[in-house]
């Protein structure tokens, strides 16, 4: 116990929905997620997030069902599998009008949302947040997702990556090249809010976009959120080394995510970024007892509301007419590619037979890596592993809203504090000063190559 | 004095921006319009507009540059022309999580974002405002706000009414025919949050947009947003008449008003609609004095600090290059079409001499039917004079913020509710509720043919 330990950052997963992971639990008596429409359900939880000092509240989001075949969607609508669900950004702003520090994060599909307008609304929200907005860069959508924005098909992998470097590129344009420091000038005496000489066009023409500019906001405290990103394709990977600042994995094991880290941080090393620049999150849930036999029994308790549907739905094992498999079907029948990088995970857990669907559901809620469950030592431990396998944070998924929070807030993070793994204060200034320590994204970062690369560039005056 | 009077509706029309109408004023000491970024400054206005019983808060918007000529845009830039601004929704959030009646309205061009996504972003803030939201559709743009969203340049006005058409027919789809009423059970028994039978893919193919639907809210507490329009061209009082529940006019005198009125109310019935289900706003703004004399010194002291070029940038009488014109040039010398419409107007008043586009700035700002100047007994009297001419509210533009609608709030509403004119009380229930006494859009409205439209649509099911 002599190490000297790094604080590890604290960041709430949560969705703007009814059933976001933990499918089923929106059932028990104390779940308040049903009630996700109300404003004052999340303002209620941004508040005991803050001040239990925890970095930030993500939302997760979707651009569609998060499955369905055809005319299907049976399964989530009863779920309430990210559907209903409502728009982030627009909740986030409620949010930061409420809070003081917590970091406020967000998914935006590049499919939604055009970079002109997007950029823009995130601008806005991190003036009105003074600098506490991150930014989940999304690109793979569900079907439906892909049917409501008017495209037939979902492109491919690689070409999804091609549009969203061209969209991030269009985004970074417009937050760090369009206006130089110093731009905004507030001069009442000589009538000049703004040097013109100061503000540039971008001029972007590309494949997908055409944008003109300037920048209508003027710089945000942080310009650029802070990047986050989740792609797991090697795709994904690449554009994270790239872009990410922060990224988010879902390891099943210590193990796991320590080869992930060391990938991902040797392919942004090879991209001439530090593998420091990126910080990564570990996605966990928890079950907190005063004995272990007390957690045990609580876990039991939480099993009672599991809708294994629910989970099947969501890993999108349904049959091309929509319909969720039998839970007893071998994960060896079942014909998704999801699945079969399920099987591999399973089969180290359950030797002694052929895997069904229903182990798997089984090891996504009690997965002991990723569902923790114990005293709040013994929870401390098992997060020690985590930070020792190279993770620098954790997404926290809860099981219901607000318990699942309060009970990290007042049970594990007293015992974490006290083992200097977690924050009792925070840092001042923005979300990336707190996380980063400092207010821009570094030099590195490809975002930096279009500070002042638009000077002149408009200047064909008379 | 004997007359019954209906009472005025009051809306706050302001933009998430520097300088919106009355250019030059954010120079003022007491103008905090300069420091639009800070989210504060709207707090306290929203809080301060819903004390006095201020109908709703109207933020406008752009989507680009309000006039650029080639690479120039000095004077926007200078002036702070609507330039910088930030996005209205994301900063309406923030003002409904701090207030509880009053309401809140935006304008959202149909170039900026993709309907699916839009109607969700509305829904979401109807959900967090408790069903206070108004929607100003938007159509027209310039051309730098074309070239930001990759349109070369505009289509012209036909074609913008019908792709607007098609852009409300699909939010209207989505707000009014996807989900039925009863579909979110909230079930915990059965495991049951929505009815799936009653949740209905819309399945929208047309010229510019392909949509599938189901919409990913649940139905919000006014469902589609109270809708606004300010379209002043045929097309655009045509698309009013059809799809609006209030305009917004902004005309020179009270008889011309009566004129617009009852011709866009004539076509409303031509297409259904009775007359009465379209309320028209006039824009109007205010010096007040304790005597007349003190509101005419004050009239000269606001003439300080009047940006000539401010105003004729705004209506973009520009040269080709982006210059603005010498003031003392002839209106009837500049080749745009917002000007000849000025000339007629302007030698209405000016009938000794060729009216010079200063004069038509003086008339911006000068106009005794627009720009009411005297006691707040005086202005009560013009405002009598409008609402005689038919309109039933009031845009209140702005000099200073918040000053000039401190002192509505304090000097002219007290006269006006002695009078009748102006509610002491909020009405319950939605913005709808209180502004029009129902819920929901009325069965004449052209949304209305689309609930329960898709019933059966989606159930080719087994």
């Amino acid at each position: 116990m002599n190490k000297i330990r790094k604080k590890l950052h604290f960041n709430a997963f949560v969705m703007n929905t009814v059933s976001h992971i933990h499918h089923g639990q929106w059932r028990r008596p104390d779940a308040k997620q049903s009630e996700f429409n109300d404003v004052n359900l999340w303002i209620e939880l941004a508040k005991l997030l803050e001040a239990a000092k925890f970095d930030a509240i993500f939302f997760a989001d979707v651009t569609g069902l998060y499955g369905d075949a055809d005319s299907e969607f049976d399964i989530y609508a009863k779920e309430g599998l990210q559907i209903p669900s409502n728009d982030p950004i627009v909740l986030l702003s409620a949010l930061a009008a409420h809070t003081k520090d917590i970091g406020l994060a967000l998914t935006s599909n590049i499919l939604q949302s055009h970079p002109f307008h997007f950029a823009r609304q995130l601008s806005t929200l991190d003036h009105i947040s003074n600098g506490r907005v991150g930014w989940n860069i999304v690109t793979g959508v569900q079907d439906n997702g892909s049917r409501n924005f008017g495209l037939g098909q979902l492109t491919d992998h690689t070409e999804r990556y091609e549009w969203a470097e061209e969209y991030v590129n269009v985004t970074y344009k417009l937050w760090e090249g369009s206006w130089d420091e110093g731009a905004v000038l507030k001069d009442r005496i000589n009538g000049i809010y703004s040097d013109p000489s100061n503000i540039h066009k971008i001029h972007h023409r590309g494949n997908r976009y055409s944008v003109e500019g300037p920048h209508l906001s003027s710089p945000s405290p942080q310009r650029t959120p802070v990047l986050f990103q989740a792609g797991s394709s090697e795709s994904g990977r690449k554009f994270a080394a790239k872009n990410a600042e922060a990224v988010f994995i879902a390891a099943p094991s210590p193990e796991v995510a320590a080869t992930q880290i060391a990938e991902t941080r040797r392919l942004a090393r090879d991209l001439g970024r530090n593998p420091e620049d990126l910080k990564f999150f570990q996605g966990l849930s928890f079950i907190i007892g005063d004995t272990s036999e007390e957690a045990v029994a609580k876990s039991k308790e939480y099993d009672r509301y599991v809708s294994v549907d629910g989970y099947l739905a969501h890993t999108a094992i349904v049959d091309k007419n929509g319909r969720v498999y039998d839970r007893n079907t071998p994960i060896k029948d079942i014909e998704t590619n999801t699945v079969r990088g399920a099987l591999e995970l399973v089969s180290k857990y359950i030797t002694d037979r052929e895997p069904t669907i229903a182990d798997l559901v089984y090891l996504r809620t009690h997965n002991p890596h990723t569902c923790i469950v114990g005293t709040a030592e013994q929870i401390a431990d098992k997060i020690e592993e985590w930070q020792e396998a190279g993770i620098d944070g954790i997404n926290v998924v809860n099981w219901v809203i607000p318990g699942s929070f309060e009970e990290f807030a007042d049970e594990i993070l007293p015992v974490l504090r006290t083992r200097g793994l977690a924050q009792s204060e925070y840092v001042s200034g923005s979300f990336r000063e707190k996380i980063f320590g400092s207010a821009f994204l570094n030099e590195r970062h490809p975002a930096a190559r279009y500070r002042g690369a638009f000077r002149g560039h408009d200047k064909l005056r008379g």
